[in-house]
């Protein structure tokens, strides 16, 4: 593995170099881990003139599924408690004679910048913008393989959930659950808050769990993922409680799983990041729901649940092969509920046999 | 409620117009909520000339344990998707006439602090510093009792625990299961990772689960807390698995129990931080154990899990009265394990009784 993340370090000293500063410092956790193969609490990882250094605040901790920083790569741990690492980088480039470092504004406070800017006063710092994460966005067949087992292993969880009694328990106890089963299959961890919505909270977006319990009658949506090797999948799906569903129960899961397929087969190498929205958007907006409609259809997955691209509709830029998304149109009704369908797929050219579906929990209206 | 929230934002008010600055962008999510009821994701708060104003990403979601907003604020949520209330604060700013805006710095991002001076150019930026965490410091007894609640809950958690089987089970799986029962009782959640240690990872501070299992003559060292209403506490106690504990087992328990005691009998109002601190760990230093020692005995607790102050040897600053505080002595053996005995306490004077004990799990050394 270890050429994989010095390959990585290349491209974004290429990047650097190119843009006028030889010299980098990551602190965004993803990014580092991206770089440096693991991400110990306050690890910071300088691209330096000749050596790359990850330092640390402390002895990196043997955690489950946080990976290890790269052999060839020198690590330095502080010694003493309250130190920044990033401030204490801009003190090894300036002893590296570095004249400049570039530095991720959009991650460090104002006062960790002024701070890394009195230690090294002579260092002219620019702004790295969103570099590594543009690194991050095309994954390969490794980070692909990883995400594959993290699909597999919230498919389990979500399939044996539905085998379980769920009338009378409540939202946090059925996230709880997932959560469990998503540990016991092998994840590191719950890639985000599982989501759980009974009733009028179903297919609400990012829907926190409450104590509402479920009810015959009630749509349930479901939203997890899980982390494997540190990388985050989604899959969404929505239920009927009881024996058959009621007429516009069926009319909307229709309509979303009529959306959600159209975004889904609009996945091909080229296409434009709105174009995929508007695929799924325009299924839901001509048939009349155009304000109960979520700001996006989709997103990246990797290292964050949340990654580039964004798929919405003022999103620039084209789908590459190889980038993970997830497809995830829904309508929330106020007061009554609504449905969310949601898979991770990745780009693949049509040649290949078109977009990889991840997540293959069944998107039939099951009645549990 | 709603006169508490709006006397800490008169209190808080008063400091800026003596530091210069009559306007206040609050970002920080805890400093938020302290001030305003609720943080709604990515809600900011102003501090503004006049009205106070509570800007949302959107509408606020129905959370368990998130708090209602005070209803004397008036809250207003950005219509569209994407942008960035913080700046939008600085343009409402700019339009009640504000000349200057004194803005959190250890918490807003470079990226995000140019936003808001390219938005309003004629703004005068200055830093709030840590106003607010230092208002949040002293607890009124509204806060001291959800804390109460929160140490009950995680030491019920704990004692159900107790009585089930622990041999053969991991690491991952006891803390789960702690989580799991946490939200049983009525927590809105964890109030950080819930750490399980066995073997030689026991008495390591923050500890996170591994899937080792559970074996006889283990120590067994377990850190938990439940948040409630939004305050979170904490307690870790050390046990033994199986009949009798080792030799030097009794021994270290023994020494770190001392210890912790030492500390809990040092908080009385008036004391400097770091005599808390001496007092647990010079009867740790003079056992031997100078090098084992994580590097501060104890902090504050309240809307966040780690907060001022710190009980540290460098730690500057006397208790105060309605102060709640961790006291958290530890000592880990490289390869063997260790101990570590947590309690969360508020200071109380002496006429009062002294330190008022939260998390009463019992501190003996039990075989399990």
């Amino acid at each position: 593995m270890s050429e994989v993340y010095a390959a990585r370090r290349e491209r974004l000293r290429e990047r650097c170099t190119a843009g006028g500063s030889a010299t980098a410092l990551v602190t965004r956790p993803a990014n580092v881990r991206y770089l440096a193969g693991a991400a110990p609490r306050g690890a910071v990882l300088l691209l330096g003139r000749g050596e790359d250094l990850l330092l640390c605040a402390g002895p990196p901790a043997d955690e489950a599924g946080a990976g290890r920083p790269d052999e060839a790569l020198r690590v330095q741990a502080l010694s003493g408690p309250g130190g920044d690492p990033a401030v204490a980088a801009a003190d090894v480039a300036t002893a590296q004679g570095a004249d400049s470092l570039a530095v991720e504004e959009h991650h460090l406070t104002v006062t960790r910048h002024r701070a890394i800017g009195s230690v090294a006063p002579r260092l002219r710092l620019s702004d790295l913008g969103a570099a590594v994460e543009q690194l991050r966005v095309i994954k390969d067949e490794e980070e692909i393989s990883c995400l594959r087992v993290g699909a597999e292993i919230a498919d389990q969880a979500l399939g044996e959930l539905l085998e379980s009694i769920l009338v009378g328990r409540t939202e946090r106890h059925l996230a709880l659950e997932l959560e469990r089963r998503l540990v016991d299959h092998g994840a590191d961890g719950p890639a985000f808050a599982t989501s759980v919505g009974t009733g009028p909270n179903s297919g609400r977006c990012g829907h926190r769990p409450t104590d509402r319990r479920v009810e015959e009658g009630d749509f349930l949506s479901v939203c997890l993922g899980a982390t494997y090797r540190g990388y985050r999948c989604e899959v969404g799906r929505t239920f009927v409680i009881g024996t058959s569903p009621a007429d516009w129960q069926i009319a909307l899961y229709d309509l979303v799983f009529a959306a959600q397929r159209a975004g889904r087969e609009a996945l091909v190498p080229g296409v434009a990041y709105r174009d995929v929205d508007r695929a799924a958007r325009q299924v839901l907006d001509s048939a009349g729901y155009a304000e109960a409609l979520p700001t996006l259809t989709g997103h990246g997955v990797g290292l964050e649940i949340d990654e580039d691209p964004q798929l919405a509709p003022a999103a620039m830029g084209k789908l590459d092969a190889c980038v993970p998304v997830t497809v995830e149109p829904g309508v929330h009704l106020p007061g009554r509920g609504g449905v969310r369908i949601d898979d991770t797929l990745v780009v693949r050219p049509e040649a290949d046999g078109g977009p990889e579906l991840l997540t293959i929990t069944t998107k039939e209206l099951l009645a549990l």
